[in-house]
């Protein structure tokens, strides 16, 4: 595969796309902003140019040793607080240039960074730092009776390819995530955040550079033409490996519809949380208002309270209360409005709806193989959970739903890489392949086999 | 996910596409051929109906208890020994067929079925039965610090389109790997095949049926319409989890250029062998001839022979006279052409040649980084390997080298699942994601996250 090759990575580094990053100056307000492509022929190109310096970069960092990765991103850290001034000058340019558009309040918090909020991002790259590397490690090791000893030994995937909204935090998590499992990537944000996105970059290619590693590794794409992503899912003539779109249904529908490359994503989460004739009540309310209520714009958030029609009969009514009580609006069947009175009539559509606020959806059915039903039609293979003491009813529901996460007796809230143990995560999968659930930095490796002989030749 | 319910089965299932499958004959040869579709419209029904339906038996088999898939797996080889006559008379009706285009000698012996080859059929089978279950284990199970456990366990992929071509004992394979690991199988094998592979699958289906389990774990498109594997590269209508084919490079090159489901594949194995200064000529010289001659159809088969420079001056002539000796066509650089007058000059175009006939390329390379580079431009990631006694150039090659598959002192031969204590494989891949290298029955498989409570609800 000759987009593979590192050949023409002096002449690739000639066509630079990010002047600012290769200057001297310490102010990252003061960079000459990157040179835009004018026409799709030079955005074509630039991108093509800029996939191959991601190829020659991430060819180094698959080889660099885990003290240099740590230091690039301790650096990075460093560097970030250093630049705290130019990144919210940075951040203030592309807020005046967004309230002329009238976006929304919720737009604008994501958007808006504050020392705060760099202060967290540079933690959360130290964060990183302290993550076990994957790369280098043998998964398994066995021998064969001719002698020859097999080991599959995790290595980086490549070059990855993120596509997210306006949230200039994404930059460096997704930078640093790629960059410790020794994976080259190639950020692509949300134009609105574009000047944000950038001072950041340059604090993560400085601090590459100061470990001694290719600034390559992590590269913002400099246009914010439409184009560019379009590029991008095309996979860039073979440069990248994996797209990762972050942010909404309409981003991660067009990432998956028009992809050419695989996609670690998940395009809604609606999840299930199921509470069975055998709950504990007080757990179940508990659970309940936690996975509907604790955030509601989670991919994890419950969407559905699906009850056992065989449940006490105070059971429904105390589960509504509790939501009601929380603050949240319920939409049911026939069922949950009777009882109570405050139960909106849920519509076909409400049960394949993410609402992603305080609004869930509130259904009876017939134990659990009617729960399983109902989530295999309305679900999204993302995260379920059951409330019950039975055993074998919860092992049932576990055994026989096919989503990345099932849980028994715990929040559906957990659904995050985080809480899993696996620190920082880069989102969550619902694919069935290669990652699964939260994806973090072992989800963002691939293997090959090594396999030593002492001479061995294959007979017959 | 519509597609992934189990609702409309019943419904799916009165659309029977094989109905020679249902039927009570015991002579596969007197059962009424398929109905074959009509037009394009009718080919599209079909394939969504079967892809209906193999959904509904992959999510039967996930459940099914290892026992009942080996009941299945065992009654199919008794079938096919009983069904040997049925067998044979249908790949008459395949050759006769054949003849008449004027087919070439290997495609015909490719065709060809006789009692022998049905009988290793049946023991593939056995051998199928016989490899461990990879369904239900627990990969990895850890505890929180909250008393929350995850594990992650194997559970099938779903179902698996198998596309291939005129060998009708991949049917059987195909379809007992898939049926192992939990998955359903659509198999799609070459027109010219369609009666033998028919008669197969009745085998297969029947061996289901036997054990309880759904025959639709196991069905053969009915078309020998080419539309019909358009449809399946589409993924019919989210029903198709994975591709994978097996063939030529024309075929594996539509299926990669078209599917738009992932594909476990390789295009092609331009696979290499360094002989290092420091390698021990007589290992290297058993090692190359076995790396090319043993079998010089196979994807591990060694393409390139590439001979250090610095090694002792008999080695290159030593090397090269073993393969002309073997029977070998032996095209080189000016080097290899100065060593032995038989040497033919070799294009540039031979470098990225899967010959896959007694025919290799040699060159003289500068040591172990020129190997590399030599092997990163023209290599397909598939199986290369190191012949040296230095065990830090060696060491050097099997790091850099970003292969699915690097050897050290061995074959390239050795490229293969069987060789590698897999048990049988479905093929060898050299994507990055999921499945690299041999694929057999664990790597048909994903996992998801199992997480046990005692009512943990998410702070903050």
């Amino acid at each position: 595969m000759a987009g593979r090759s590192g050949k023409s990575r002096s002449a690739v580094r000639a066509v630079q796309l990010a002047p600012g990053v290769a200057g001297s100056s310490r102010r990252v307000s003061r960079q000459p902003a990157p040179a835009k492509p004018e026409t799709l022929a030079d955005v074509g190109k630039a991108m093509v140019a800029l996939g191959r310096q991601a190829r020659a970069a991430a060819q180094e960092l698959a080889l660099a040793p885990t003290k240099a990765k740590n230091a690039a991103l301790m650096a990075a850290a460093g560097e970030m607080r250093a630049q705290v001034a130019a990144i919210l000058d940075a951040n203030a340019r592309d807020l005046a240039a967004v309230r002329e558009h009238r976006a929304t309040a919720a737009f604008l918090d994501r958007l808006t960074l504050d020392p705060k909020r760099v202060e967290a991002m540079a933690k959360g790259l130290e964060e990183v730092a302290a993550l076990a590397d994957p790369i280098g490690s043998v998964i398994a090791r066995w021998s064969r009776p001719n002698g020859l000893t097999i080991e599959r030994v995790r290595v980086p995937l490549g070059v990855i390819g993120i596509i997210y909204e306006s949230r200039p935090n994404v930059t460096a998590d997704a930078g640093a995530l790629c960059l410790k499992s020794g994976n080259a990537a190639i950020l692509r944000g949300g134009s609105e955040s574009h000047n944000s996105s950038r001072a950041i970059q340059v604090c993560l290619a400085r601090g590459l550079r100061a470990a001694g590693l290719p600034d390559a590794a992590i590269q913002l794409v400099p246009t914010t033409d439409r184009e560019a992503v379009g590029l991008m899912l095309k996979g860039l003539d073979g440069a990248i490996d994996v797209i990762v779109p972050r942010g909404g249904k309409s981003l991660v529908a067009r990432v998956q519809e028009e992809a050419r490359v695989p996609v670690f994503a998940h395009l809604e989460g609606i999840c299930h949380t199921y509470v069975d004739r055998s709950a504990d009540l007080a757990m179940a309310k508990a659970i309940v208002v936690n996975a509907k209520m604790r955030r509601t714009g989670v991919c994890g958030a419950t969407e559905t309270l699906l009850v056992d029609a065989k449940a006490p009969a105070g059971h429904l009514p105390a589960l509504i209360a509790a939501l009601i009580e929380a603050g949240c609006e319920v939409r049911g069947d026939a069922a949950a409005q009777k009882a109570n009175a405050d139960v909106k009539r849920a519509s076909e559509q409400d049960w394949s709806t993410e609402y992603l606020d305080a609004i869930i959806s509130v259904k009876m059915v017939d134990g659990v193989d009617a729960a399983l039903e109902h989530i295999r039609k309305y679900g999204s293979q993302h995260t379920d959970c059951i409330i019950a003491n039975d055993e074998d009813t919860a092992e049932r529901f576990l055994a026989r739903l096919d989503s990345a996460i099932v849980l028994h007796n715990a929040s559906t809230q957990f659904a995050d890489g985080g809480e899993f143990g696996m620190g920082a995560e880069i989102g969550i999968a619902t694919g069935r392949l290669h990652a699964r659930g939260p994806v973090g930095v072992e989800q963002l490796t691939t293997f090959k086999y090594v396999v030593r002989g002492t001479g061995q030749v294959r007979p017959g």
